[in-house]
């Protein structure tokens, strides 16, 4: 075994379970005799270049436990690309604290990040390892059957649906809920996770992969509070019209002369949504919440499933690098064909998970594209985990 | 101890608890030999004049126990406040039903309406018991040191901001929280609970209780900012000016002249916040999320002070109309001037909480209008009760 020191950092968009992968690397470089001083850089690859490093061996075990259980990059984060200048920067701090092993938590973007680096180093002759330890609650990473961060987030979604189903069974009317997940509607499709009863919501599901039509969605609703006297919607933010258009870009254009729109505004797709079934479907009581930063931060209810794995390809990728002295790649989680929920942890290249991402597969998505099938179902319950119970009254009528 | 049989039902918007006082007065009244039937009218009292009941003899102990334990509205809700002719209608169902008790749950509008049913029943010669069960997130019931519904609603805000403040340290820039509680700020102050460190977020809260300006804001966001490098703020929903215009409302009024302007749109504040902060503040990256419904009925985490105290508000409402006999009233928690926290239950006028609500006592809010004060803390912390515990690394300079 090659022996040296090790840099470790977090990138992107936090996530509940990200310290989890962090802490498993340092405990895992921790037990290793091939691993001198570990190194924690401040925001990404940015504290790099900045020089703004911690050091986790000093950290005392209760703290890196505590740490691993709280939500959002206890390192800070950043979103930058380097270029290749940034990349002869950093070997030079990296050089001058004898990293051999680099790790990097993030999505898809950082694997990029790990990739442009790792071909950088090739080129320079500085041997180092550099690994990529996937994270994204957007579920969107390639080679891997799902990605650490997502079964808490889609947790948090499924109970927050459950709880608003709950609500709107009480006072009637349509819900409608925007969740996380520009491209890949994993994180939307998980308010299925949130039905016990067949009368549960949400009774609509609406997703980036497919074309979002609102002529359709108004119908769509009707349909629904013929069917249970009230209606429940969950949508991606991500939804586009057949052009790819987003459908607050493709809509403010239709209805507004004045030019002057603010497409990003958290809530303004919500609101819009809300606004079209009020006018064209005449229904009084219509509530949009955007679920926002709390689906990827909010502490104390991450799916256990999710924590152990984020931890696990923490301690995979170090003993990757070290143990297996690979000299590059990623940490994929591998489902097994088994009728109980197993994986497995893979090597792949950094090449595979860089950049391009993957949405949900058709087989998860109904027919009329509204809606998650019984696969998708199977696929994310042992992700996320028993939900809270919620129960009904036997509602046996009265006698006077 | 006149015998009878009993009415329940609930009103107004749901709590995460409102089902702990419900099981509470039924399971009171399972052990009174007072009672005869158990009558549950679905929403309210429309479920009274359409005789909508359900028999809550028939349910089993498990399935109480375990609605108790289930946010939202068990026997559904509605917004509505009864005519004279309403109640000549209700009494008609209810003297059908030999209905002796009376029990509302909900917020000040349904303690109106048993003090309207109360008060149309005595003119009207009907011997029956009318009590309203208080049940409100905004804490804002008058006669009650606080409300059942606040803690866990309090808790929800206070671990959801807990985690975005941790989010926002992450990647930076400033972060606001609109919060419910359109004129009482109890539930937006909560969020100063998220804090452990002293520099942990929020660093700015603005309650309806005082007059907002948006100068001062972007004022206070930018001392934030200088001091901590980022900014995380809690705002009420509620906000208004100097005249008492909401704040949305105001501000669009200024800057918009096509008059076309939507007003209720659930996100439009927090993105009206954002947006003066990038023009006028000039800061890159802002973020606006409106917690909306989840506040009152996300499953697993109510506060277990707030269940407690729900459902012993549920017993002692039945205690005092069928033990003690007591012809109407509410029931108010009263807080012992102990060191310790310490709460009795007392029997107040239907009167005395109708209608009217309260705000936030001036003791709680700081001077600048910006913050809240120890004492609000000290006031709160036993409601809300243990936050999930987060923490940050030592983060010891690593030495090269």
């Amino acid at each position: 075994m090659k022996k040296g020191n090790m840099l470790i950092a977090q990138s992107g968009g936090p996530s509940m379970v990200i310290n989890q992968s962090l802490v498993g690397a340092v405990l895992a470089a921790k037990e290793s005799r091939s691993v001198g001083k570990i190194f924690g850089a401040l925001n990404g690859i940015q504290g790099i270049l900045d020089e703004r490093f911690i050091d986790l061996r000093k950290e005392s075990r209760a703290t890196l436990e505590a740490v691993a259980n709280t939500p959002a990059s206890a390192l800070g984060s950043v979103r930058r690309k380097p270029t290749p200048e940034d990349c002869q920067a950093i070997f030079k701090v990296l050089r001058k604290l004898e990293i051999r092993y680099f790790f990097y938590i993030g999505g898809n973007d950082s694997a990029e990040t790990v990739h442009i680096i790792n071909e950088e180093a090739v080129k320079a002759e500085y041997g180092i390892s550099c690994f990529h330890i996937p994270k994204t609650i957007d579920n969107d990473l390639r080679e891997s059957d799902h990605t650490p961060g997502y079964g808490s987030a889609a947790r948090f979604v499924a109970c927050a649906v459950k709880g608003d189903d709950l609500d709107n069974r009480a006072l009637g009317g349509v819900k409608i809920d925007v969740i996380m997940g520009r491209n890949a509607g994993f994180l939307t499709a998980a308010a299925a996770l949130a039905r016990t009863e067949k009368d549960d919501g949400p009774h609509l599901i609406y997703l980036p992969e497919r074309a979002f039509s609102m002529d359709r969605f108004v119908k769509d609703v009707k349909a629904a509070i013929k069917l249970y006297g009230r209606c429940v919607v969950a949508v991606s933010e991500g939804i586009t019209d057949r052009t790819g258009t987003p459908i607050l870009a493709a809509y403010t254009q239709e209805t507004d002369s004045h030019g002057n729109v603010q497409l990003s505004g958290t809530g303004a797709l919500g609101d819009l949504l809300a606004k079209v079934l009020k006018e064209r479907a005449g229904i009084k009581r219509v509530r949009a919440d955007t679920f926002g930063y709390l689906q990827r931060s909010f502490p104390g209810i991450a799916s256990a499933t999710d924590a152990m794995e984020a931890r696990l390809v923490g301690v995979a990728a170090v003993k990757a690098a070290v143990e297996d002295e690979i000299s590059s790649g990623s940490i994929a989680i591998k489902r097994r064909a088994t009728r109980a929920y197993n994986v497995d942890f893979a090597v792949v290249t950094l090449r595979s998970v860089a950049r391009e991402t993957r949405s949900m597969p058709a087989a998860f998505i109904n027919k009329a594209g509204n809606d998650v099938t019984p696969a998708f179902m199977d696929y994310a319950r042992p992700l996320v985990g028993p939900l809270p119970v919620c129960t009904r009254f036997a509602q046996l009528r009265a006698q006077p």
